[in-house]
């Protein structure tokens, strides 16, 4: 049984390796961590192309995403977000958020798609979908 | 042999599908921390009320489960934590940080449970019991 | 098909029980960060002494590793790394934030290992070799 099990997480893992990547990226602290995770993701797909990458917001972590919105030296977002969003990287707001701050999803980006809830979605990501976690 | 890996990811994701959701919220850093993660988790259990959450405490992530603790406003988090517990949720406390703060466990609320050590318990959960991983 | 999945997922429950734990400890704040983390993977290792980590760091997470670095109270790293590499603890640094902080390779302690993107490193670890998450 023991030789059954190991063989079973050998050829599982074996599996992961032939799969794609998915990773969702959890932000929820502001615009310096939505800065940091621009980078991370684009040193991310420059390392590894293929890999699928989900970026999931509550919070605070929602704000790089309002339209207008700039970083801690006044550019923009939005180039940064087409360009990612160009090469399959999506973006998921919680709605929980929009209530609670009172914000109107139309002040959002158009890359931006509303979920029920932030982190109910980072979790089903990682249990339902095979994705993996990081925090930026 | 790589349709049948494909073969046994794909009945691994099916198999996910069907299982629960089980969620390792990870706290060290105080108060503020643990205000958002009482926000978090009962927006968590709102979008899915099956999901099985244990929140693992280490460090100054212990302060809002001792007798007595309040948050930022001053309100006390004992009605809260009584409240998801009641719903399923676990409280658990690492012995190190006991020890290392020189805090007694029965300064604890009653639905904290004590582990001998928070980081290996995070782990544990994830390696051995199938939860996902969430930092509030 | 729901049983022969229950069924396959028990055996992968199994087989992960039987399994050692892996995990990767993801490192980018800088030393006070660091400081917890070397006390953090010392009681990890004191309570799973087979317990597998590999530290993954990037950003200001690689100041502990540059040779002569200091924790807050002015005491060198330069004894703990060694140590826990002792233990079969590995230390990444990510080559993206050498080239963007313009730091040689050559100012980082010896147990320490480049790899090309400290992200794409910490997502691999997960999805491809069975490791667990855990920020510290």
């Amino acid at each position: 049984m023991k030789k059954f099990l190991a063989l079973l997480m050998g050829l599982l893992l074996a599996g992961a390796a032939l799969a794609q990547v998915k990773v969702v990226y959890h932000l929820s602290e502001g615009i310096p961590q939505a800065s940091r995770a621009i980078n991370n993701i684009r040193n991310h797909l420059a390392a590894d192309p293929k890999a699928k990458i989900v970026v999931v917001t509550h919070g605070l972590g929602i704000d790089f995403l309002l339209d207008g919105a700039t970083n801690q030296m006044e550019q923009p977002f939005a180039g940064a977000v087409g360009d990612l969003a160009g090469k399959g990287v999506e973006f998921r707001v919680c709605n929980n958020t929009l209530v609670s701050r009172k914000i109107a999803a139309d002040k959002l980006v158009m890359e931006a798609k509303v979920v029920p809830s932030g982190v109910a979605e980072v979790a089903k990501l990682q249990a339902k979908e095979g994705f993996v976690y990081l925090r930026p």
